[in-house]
């Protein structure tokens, strides 16, 4: 039997409810206090008894966030949003990198270890809305992203709406030959991600709304997992048979800031020559220099959502699946420009 | 009972093995092969059974892996390898963020959930070297990072011959004003977070080996969290007291961007008048404009060599307790040249 909280508040000289306050990062306690409580803690070797008090709930304490990787920053950063909201919860968050792989995702939406889960957050990537609304589990599941499912709980920016902001602000600076560079419309194993779509079709949008013409050759795909260098590789191959280019909307900002630094090693100008915009707002955005115009989804604000929404599903409640879209904001950064 | 593999390869035409070839990534596929498994796994919502195979083997199939944060663009290239080479081993890999929290530690290390995991790897920054030396479980646990204990495995590049290292190359291009700016030694609750300490410790000895005086005028610590803004108000502070400064050492890249953003707001010219290097070669730093040289440590390898040993551990293996030092490599790029 190791140290009890009473051991703790004994050898710091303070109270049990000092002690709790020290445990649930209670604000209003003096650094002293604070130091005193950690250091009888260290000493004693206490370890709180979070998973007795979960087992008396019936619960785990644990919730999965599957996403498709993590190596991409905005996925890496809703992570550390979704884990930040979920501590104040007593909530432990494990992060599954699926890899947008159709059997993974599966296992998750079907209740992956569902007895060892309180509950599930997915953004899904290749798994089929039908898989998703015919699941066999029942366990506590919110969707992050545009894969929309009548009867589960979502949360997501408008992909098309972004886009077209994204678009529009770059036609408002006089730019009309804006190249359109990320993911292909289809994804893995012939399933169609709503996302990269939407951003397309936000674009079209936005370009018909000011009378520019659609033009096939300003779009871009860059190979694989859209590296650095195979960004770089799209550009040049861009750039083989188009010039007239005064723009770039890239689908995400790590691929407008490969985009970035590819126009850079050319020699172009940015934004003088060519403005460039992403969506995401991710913290390398705007460390970069030009630092990168891009349209920022409420990240806090989704990770908020999707937490609130699943803790009142763990918590038993059975209102209807709501399908939440999160608020976005135009950064103007110096990457764009008016002509 | 949803379908089996025997329905899926009789939709497909094709045999069970070419179906299970599909199923464990089997190079040697062609596409149209490829597609049609996955057209009728889809159409069949088959889902392989990974959870009886791991009964089976009396295993969950399931490692965490608990790292201080996922904001941290090294974390996330850490986290996404060592899920990509499990994946190579048909583990599923549940990221933790502890948040460096003490608590959170000492669940992970004394076999948090063990029932739940076949082994973990742990990124310990709060947690001590007796408490892990100590720990009750005996669960297979793998350490990143230089908090060395007896009776644990671990892997990590040697902090202070990185330093050395970053801080040498600056000397060698004839910079003598450099800042040494990250994190303070001492950690959170009292601790001593290794890799800081080892860092300065290799600036220290770099200038000792090259004659030049330490002054601690040239050490800045940014508050917190390290974002972009913390570390401006630190470079700006610095720059109250010094404006003799040719070159600033940063113990990780993140911070190494952050004063480069910060440098060029100020109009300081990258690397004439000033000179900046980091450690952990994220994938920003090759996007960044200038491009950031960088010590960059073997992650592939460190990913590989933690899975290798807790593969090892949860076969049963009870050979002596490894400690791997991983390497790393001098990655010269624009942020650097001689004075």
């Amino acid at each position: 039997m190791g140290a009890t909280i009473k051991d703790v508040a004994k050898l710091a000289g303070v109270s049990i409810k000092t002690v709790s306050n020290v445990l649930n990062g209670y604000p209003y306690l003096t650094e002293a206090t604070k130091s005193k409580v950690e250091k009888a803690m260290a000493e004693l070797d206490y370890r709180p008894n979070i998973a007795a008090r979960n087992l008396r709930r019936g619960r785990t304490g644990v919730i999965a966030l599957a996403l498709p990787n993590l190596s991409s920053p905005y996925f890496a950063e809703i992570a550390q949003l979704v884990v930040g909201e979920a501590g104040a919860r007593d909530l432990t968050v494990l992060v599954d990198a699926t890899d947008g792989d159709l059997e993974r995702e599966k296992l998750v939406a079907d209740g992956f270890r569902s007895q060892l889960l309180d509950g599930m957050i997915l953004q899904p990537w290749s798994v089929s809305a039908q898989s998703l609304r015919e699941r066999g589990d029942r366990s506590p599941l919110v969707l992050l992203g545009e894969r929309r499912v009548m009867n589960a709980d979502s949360v997501a920016i408008d992909s098309r709406a972004a886009a077209y902001a994204a678009v529009e602000h770059l036609l408002t600076m006089g730019r009309r030959r804006i190249v359109a560079i990320g993911s292909k419309v289809r994804g893995r194993g012939g399933r169609r991600p709503q996302e990269p779509g939407r951003r397309h079709k936000g674009y079209e949008e936005a370009l018909a709304a000011f009378d520019v013409p659609f033009d096939p050759d300003l779009l871009s795909h860059p190979e694989g997992d859209h590296t650095p260098e195979a960004v770089a590789r799209a550009v040049d191959d861009l750039f083989r048979t188009t010039t007239d280019v005064d723009a770039f909307f890239a689908f995400n900002d790590r691929v407008a800031l490969g985009v970035m630094r590819a126009l850079l090693n050319r020699g172009v100008r940015i934004p003088d020559d060519i403005a460039v915009i992403g969506i995401d707002d991710i913290e390398a955005a705007r460390l970069n220099s030009p630092s990168l115009s891009t349209v920022a989804p409420d990240k806090a604000g989704i990770a908020r959502t999707a937490l609130e929404m699943l803790a009142d599903r763990i918590a038993g409640s059975d209102r209807p699946a709501r399908q939440v879209v999160a608020d976005f904001t135009l950064i103007e950064r110096e990457s764009t420009k008016p002509r």
